[in-house]
């Protein structure tokens, strides 16, 4: 039987909208001391009339000091518990992709506080970023084997946040992971550094996006703003594009573009510029360079609210400086991976600088974090990418 | 020379941003009274200072009393005017769509505020919503003629807005209406009916999320509710459905949905129910019958803003209901075309309505009006199509 964690007063309504956090004001302390808890210990969380609303895990160390699992008070998250949990996702990826490269699972629009699971086929790259799915990392490890048979399970347990937890920071390997690993994406082949790579070494999360874009660049000159390994360009390119030039600030980055590009046969069509993106914009822009679509998929600007103001401005700057370089009635992909900038905003942010600069924007499509992120409806947390198409005419 | 119309201090703000329409209390009615104009003239549109802000067409008698052109006050609404709009509204279609099948104009987001073409193949229908584009209703006919040499062209001069606008309600067809229209949308064919149908006689707005459906389809039982034509549930059955039940008030929606099944050769496949969709949806649960997708696209349950509340207990109960006849782990897509229910809250209704009946709801995949209804970033009032996939398992 699992220890109880009382709610204040009147502090369920989330919850019972089926939000799964609980945040360490809302704790009644008199009844229940989070100092009580172990970090990531297993509990069933009640209202302050005793009734349970489901169970989860604590840790009393954060601002987010419980997780809910379920709703059953009497479930534990256990072998059988996670098993179900990673099979349906399965499920849910399943109908929309036929080849095992996706993510697995999403942390809380999973049902799965805590945990990211990346699919390279046979590899698996591990994110978990809590003490309560810390706690049952040997369970995860033994679903995935069981499951899966991988060739190599990589924990990529680097993630600031779990400092927050009490967590240590590590890599760790287990199995043997293949020199070259390869992925499909819509019809691309991506090779994939899981080590030495960005967050789980790839973003699945544009894949539709990608997809659409592909519908649209034959024969056209395509420039690819922070392209990190090329999942837009060399898409791109392997769709018909005439040229396609790859932006990026980092050398591995770029390297990654070119073995990308070769893996594809489209090496002679992609040609990568190294340095930061503003200023290489605002170079091709002196130097009168144009281009029939350009992408500008740029990491978060806004990473916390407070940098609202600031981020938003730099996501005003690179657009319109991408419009720049846009020739007349050219594409504009504009994505952002910011939590903290809504769509509208984004939106907002494109018109803002077509005006500044006298052009015409029409918005004609609008791509979202692909099938394998699924969004929790009532966790506004879970969604995060937005992808605008434009096209950018003379002023009306 | 065109008169001027002239704003009040401090109203130029959201047309410098990019809005197209003057409502008549910004206007400097001491300068320029509105009484002066006649309905539909055009006319320059003047910041307080004197300054031109753009060229645009008066109405005095409407709320919007001015709908901006163009930023230049040097052009005027005429044919040539008309029919480079028109070329270029017809080159963003074609970029997305290889056949000659999709709304040509969409009003302010095509730079054409007031006037809605949709192209069948060689049958053009056209609505004219205000008086500004009446004036120039025989030069749009005109450039249809010189651009396309159609072979019908359908004035559904019907909408309730005309009489406010203070135009006469009439239909009328210009050239030979075949009796039998057809179209294609994605893989499936349609018949038409332009004339006796709803609004332009087809909905193409829903075009890229019922292609996206129809990846989802194979070997299910899927149910259309507000079922119109057939365009989501015919094309289900095209997608390899195992069977297609569609609901509508409409008998000669229903005719509609057999002789489109018919005409793709699914007619073994397709039924229909005649019926009040919440009437029908009840009787379904009653009788346990269960689907593997079912789609709830309704007309709008809130046309004006005063009717949002009760149009969102609608959305909630509609979807509600869908839930229940929905087998576990089903896929819901909701659909609403009400501009006045954000994203944001559809998505809200479903997951309340989940909650309500014990369903955890994963939003997997968005759609939006197709790139044939392009959105102006500036005017919110372009968008109001969102389309949202769920699958709905048992409460976690």
């Amino acid at each position: 039987m699992l220890a109880s964690l009382r709610l204040k007063k009147n502090e369920e309504r989330r919850i019972k909208q089926g939000h799964l956090w609980v945040f360490s004001n809302e704790v009644d302390i008199q009844a229940t001391p989070l100092k009580d808890f172990e970090p990531g210990q297993q509990v069933i969380i009640e209202g302050n009339n005793g009734k349970p609303l489901g169970m989860g895990y604590v840790n009393p160390k954060t601002l987010i000091c419980a997780r809910i699992l379920s709703r059953s008070p009497k479930l534990e998250m256990n072998l059988k518990f996670l098993k179900k949990r990673i099979q349906a996702a399965q499920a849910l990826r399943e109908l929309s992709f036929d080849k095992p490269f996706y993510r697995l699972i999403f942390a809380e629009a999973d049902g799965l506080p805590g945990l990211v699971i990346d699919r390279f086929g046979d590899v698996f790259s591990v994110q978990i970023s809590t003490a309560g799915m810390e706690a049952v990392k040997d369970d995860i490890l033994q679903v995935l084997e069981n499951l899966y048979h991988p060739q190599a399970i990589v924990l990529k347990n680097e993630l600031a946040a779990r400092e927050l937890e009490g967590l240590p920071l590590y890599e760790e390997v287990i199995g043997e992971l293949p020199e070259n690993l390869l992925i499909e994406e819509n019809t691309t082949q991506f090779a994939i550094p899981v080590q030495g790579g960005q967050k789980t070494g790839w973003f699945y999360d544009h894949r539709q996006s990608r997809a659409r874009l592909q519908q649209l660049v034959e024969g056209k000159r395509v420039l690819d703003v922070f392209s990190y390994l090329g999942g837009w360009g060399v898409a791109c390119a392997n769709a018909g594009a005439e040229e396609v030039t790859c932006i990026d600030a980092s050398e591995f980055a770029l390297d990654g573009v070119d073995s990308n590009a070769q893996l594809n046969g489209v090496q002679d069509k992609v040609i990568t510029i190294q340095g930061n993106a503003f200023d290489v914009l605002n170079a091709l822009k002196m130097e009168a360079h144009k281009y029939d679509v350009v992408i500008v998929d740029p990491p978060a600007f806004i990473k916390r609210k407070k940098d609202f103001k600031q981020g938003f401005e730099a996501y005003k700057r690179i657009n319109q400086l991408a419009m720049r370089v846009l020739e007349k009635d050219g594409i504009l992909v504009s994505a952002s991976c910011s939590h903290h900038l809504t769509r509208d905003q984004l939106l907002q942010a494109v018109q803002s600088a077509g005006r500044h600069i006298d052009r015409q924007v029409q918005l004609f499509d609008q791509g979202h974090q692909g099938p394998d992120h699924p969004v929790h409806p009532a966790i506004p947390e879970t969604e995060y990418i937005k992808t605008l198409f434009f096209k950018v005419g003379a002023s009306w």
